[in-house]
């Protein structure tokens, strides 16, 4: 079994969650009853990753539901739209987000009085995390055969199981592995500015008893070359109906690399991580940060004085360095545009 | 003219030069008459860049040579050839280093006493001062006709005037446009995990009065594809026969990049980067790194505990991936092979 601590859990009426702004130094909690200490953790970063945010909004829903003192089921509707309302406005870019409060805000509205909402709420807020496990936990199962006994996996960022519920995106093939007895060592590219891969993948998959080298972002050449690359596997924020991919940037660079070393491009993603609605890679938004992101790094200026940086947090990878996307419902190959609809429709 | 000042000097029997360590913040200098602090501000990247601790080497064999108690002309070579063997170890990448201190050791074996030591050694010294500073000047101006007014070019690490005794190798192109009326934007690589990008580079242009912007490493890509980049122009540790180059890490993957976009990759380098005895990238010694260096930020350990890092400082970029290779004696154009056999054995 996989030695991981829960990214976040419901314990009796309370979330109990993993702060991720103290790691990989300390592994603290925040435990709370109060929906507005999860929003707060939401909006610090203390809890990140799009399904892992989803899910702590769910579960903000359901303590603002069990700690309810409405007298009514209108006046408990209302504070639950109210605290909806106030959850979106965390972060306003993730899907996953709206999609997990709106999901339990259905689920109140067939309650028939505040005790059935009360229950319907938790029910709904425990189901959105049970299926993101699950979608993880199928890529895993299907990308784990990706992975032969004694392979080296490199991946970026963190879309792993601090991303989400449990398992990850990317690393849960690798998680799998692990449990089904392979040797598997992982390489993660430290991932500037925010070092979630030296901070975050570094931490989990130590955690979990696997071999994990950092190393720096623009090492992905060497490395690829001389360290015995097997496979990459990299999560992904967004999918388009053509399969272009948009992950943290250095995502294409490294698929770049990949192609030129003959080494597999793997793509993780559940398919709620698609956007059917847009074709190419100009049609997504790319988030451009504040330089200062950049050029400090733990409070020091990295660059001189009014020297500024670009900031891009994304980049975009096109489909034909994509050697295949792993979803819960299956793995696509190229040509994508035919894998995803036959994929997506026959679901 | 260029506002820029000199990274090292000899000031009356001593060394002078930036301690690029405290850079951007400060501006301050380690001066020395003793070869042994020479060598450690080597060793301790207080001087880096090729051309710069070839210099630096053969100014250390000068202060061994002027403060030499020695009684004998053999006892003074002697102890010039064990500084010199301590100098060659102290970073074993470039090969200016040796290439410097041998040719001083030979201007040494030349004397008839010790007195003519001393002047010839300092002489020797002087002179691979002058001929990095001419060098560098002719790449400028044979480098600069590659720039259009209003150009954007892209770089990797510090291949500036600080990595040399002056105008840099592969900044030289810039700033020589500059001085000529044109306008140049450059976007620095921060390049870490020394950040001599963000650091060095992007000091040395303020300073010159030239626009530059700084991002993280893994926004090669996004960067590349979105900031309308007309130029990567890179420097070079090591050329070998066939147009192999060994250069910081990050220039590789940035090579493969620019060819995607069809944006022209150049190197600039003296001649005296050039190593003819290697053939193939192979044959490279690509040094490998202490964990630490990757790990700690201004002392603080971005991954947990036990979990190192592999940090190899350089990688190599293989001959398809250049349009050519900018020297003191030319601009060599593939295939490498050819070009530069001939135009090295022109000179």
């Amino acid at each position: 079994m996989l030695r991981l601590p829960r990214t976040i859990e419901w314990v009796d009426g309370r979330v109990r969650l993993i702060n991720q702004l103290k790691l990989p130094h300390e592994l603290e909690y925040v435990e709370t009853s109060d929906w507005r200490r999860v929003a707060e953790a939401i909006r610090r970063m203390e809890i990140r990753g799009a399904p892992a945010i989803g899910v702590a909004a769910a579960f903000a829903m359901a303590l603002a539901a069990v700690h309810s003192r409405a007298g009514s089921l209108e006046e408990a509707l209302r504070e639950l739209e109210e605290c909806a309302r106030i959850l979106k406005s965390t972060r306003p870019t993730a899907v996953n987000l709206p999609w997990a409060v709106d999901r339990v805000l259905r689920a109140a509205r067939a309650a028939a009085d505040v005790e059935e909402l009360r229950e319907m709420v938790v029910r709904a807020a425990l189901e959105v995390q049970r299926m993101d496990e699950e979608c993880n936990r199928r890529i895993g199962e299907l990308g784990e055969q990706l992975i032969d006994d004694g392979d080296t996996v490199m991946t970026i960022c963190n879309a792993g199981s601090l991303a989400t519920s449990y398992y990850g995106t990317a690393t849960a093939p690798i998680y799998l592995a692990h449990e089904r007895g392979k040797r598997v060592r992982v390489i993660a590219l430290e991932t500037r500015p925010y070092l979630q891969g030296a901070r975050l993948t570094a931490w989990e998959l130590k955690q979990a008893g696997i071999e994990v080298k950092v190393v720096t972002d623009n090492a992905m050449g060497i490395v690829m070359e001389r360290e015995g690359v097997n496979l990459v596997i990299v999560g992904a924020d967004r999918v388009t109906r053509r399969g272009y991919v948009a992950n943290k940037v250095g995502t294409y660079p490294l698929a770049l690399v990949a192609r030129e070393h003959g080494v597999p491009f793997y793509v993780a993603a559940p398919t709620s991580s698609f956007d059917l609605s847009i074709e190419g890679p100009g049609e997504i938004p790319i988030e451009v940060r504040p330089s200062e992101e950049v050029v400090y790094i733990y409070g020091r200026r990295i660059a001189p004085e009014g020297v500024e940086a670009i900031y891009y947090a994304f980049d975009v990878t096109p489909p034909k360095l994509i050697t295949g996307i792993i979803t819960e419902r299956g793995i696509f190959y190229p040509p994508y545009e035919k894998s995803i609809r036959r994929l997506l429709s026959a679901a």
